[in-house]
């Protein structure tokens, strides 16, 4: 536990990071964030033992680099600090769209370091330390996206870190099939929730006739823009493709709505009570 | 609450009213229900005084009538027992469409009869008894709608028992607005649920590669079949306008994605984000 980690972001993902490594007893943990207050709020939690607005001061002892950062500024990260790092420094993201960074992190990532790819496949709608909370890592999926240069060493300990902190299943699979994955679990989803709420009409006073269906339904529709207009648009024909699945199963129910014909409608609610009784 | 009260079917609503009731010390409850087990099952829990499968018993002394049985079985109720209702009895149900019912109800009551139209906007995706519970109605909506007939004596006694067992809110609509109300935010959602998870392509291990977005919009795709597809096809204009309203806002946000329009998908999140803040 005296490994130097520095987790780099500290949003509500990177804080709860922070949080849940210090839980589990982790004593050198370090941040670096560009807004003082939230190093400063980590400081006073003490989930971190020191913050800093600027990368050289912890990044040349950093076992553990955890960047908890926008997918574009991933890369632009591994240039700014490419000399910096050191020998033998594991590095890992956590980013939701994979395949549009790791061609370009391979090619621009000194031989010193092994960046292993992670995506904690957990979040919160809200953004910002305030809402970090190490809760939010229990019973959730990992996914790692190997690379040909991963070291297996480098691998166990993201994923021993993972499943240390409350992560229940770890899985590794291929960039390209983690973003055909996503594209359906967790793009697809914020697709909805978004059309469904800007669906409502204005002045009816929804909020007085809903039920737990919408409120679920629409949860994620509080969204951080900046960070899923990335998502999206990383994930571009992963996501078009998903949407496109889902409008004809939404269109097999219209068909069968239109047409009166009870046996189809039972047949789709047979087939989806099905899959969601398996699901997990 | 000396009154007697009659719960009509004891599923997994009437069986938490049952509950709910008894936890706030309502001393005659009843209970009408063909299948033998949940009555058994209700009585042991001393949740109903007793049980019947035959109605003759209870309804000539009932003060209140909870009807919780599939939207056709309500007028077939009424047809059924005309005769054997109590002088000044109120009824009241629980179905989650109104238009379908409502008229042919009025036309068959009996004068003796108060029907006030209740939707308590609360549900369970489990069906029975076994999944009743007084929890599921706090916090929640809960809907009349009157008809010209309605003494405002009873429209107060069904909304004070709605409050009594722990709804937030009653309002009173039309039936017409109820059903486009639900339409949008009940039966669109399960529209959804079952599309989003029928679009899943099989034998991928889905259920490795999902977070909570997944989880909460696919909850209700475990959908009693026989109840949802009468609400789909009991309320089919309405709905299929809300599947076409939802279907616009996916397009604008597909359009968006396929021309990489960053200011339009920032524009449609920001919205959806705003409507989420002040929804509750």
């Amino acid at each position: 536990m005296d490994i130097n980690i520095v987790v780099v972001g500290l949003g509500v993902i990177g804080g709860s990071y922070a949080m849940a490594l210090r839980e589990k007893g982790y004593k050198n943990i370090y941040a670096i964030d560009l807004n003082e207050d939230s190093l400063r709020k980590a400081e006073s939690l003490n989930i971190i033992n020191k913050g800093c607005t600027e990368g050289k001061k912890f990044l040349k002892d950093a076992d553990i680099i955890i960047l908890s950062v926008y997918p574009e500024l991933v890369k632009e990260f591994i240039n700014n600090n490419k000399n910096l790092f050191k020998d033998g420094c594991i590095i890992t993201d956590t980013t939701g769209i994979k395949g549009v960074i790791v061609d370009d992190i391979k090619k621009s990532l000194p031989d010193n370091v092994d960046f292993v790819f992670g995506h904690p496949m957990a979040g919160r709608e809200k953004k910002g330390i305030d809402f970090a909370t190490s809760e939010v890592f229990k019973g959730a999926n990992y996914i790692i996206t190997p690379i040909d240069t991963n070291k297996e060493k480098s691998i166990k300990l993201i994923e021993k870190i993972a499943l240390e902190i409350g992560f229940k299943k770890v899985k590794r699979i291929t960039p390209q099939f983690h973003d055909k994955m996503v594209g359906f679990t967790s793009q697809l989803p914020h697709a909805i929730a978004v059309a469904l709420i800007n669906s409502d009409e204005e002045d009816r006073d929804t909020g007085s006739f809903i039920g737990d269906s919408y409120r679920d339904l629409t949860r994620i529709a509080n969204i951080n823009a900046e960070l899923w207009c990335e998502l999206f648009l990383g994930n571009k024909e992963n996501l078009l493709e998903a949407i496109n699945s889902f409008e004809v199963e939404m269109n097999l129910i219209k068909n069968a709505i239109e047409c009166e014909d009870r046996e189809k409608l039972i047949r789709y609610f047979n087939k989806s009570s099905i899959r969601r009784e398996k699901l997990e």
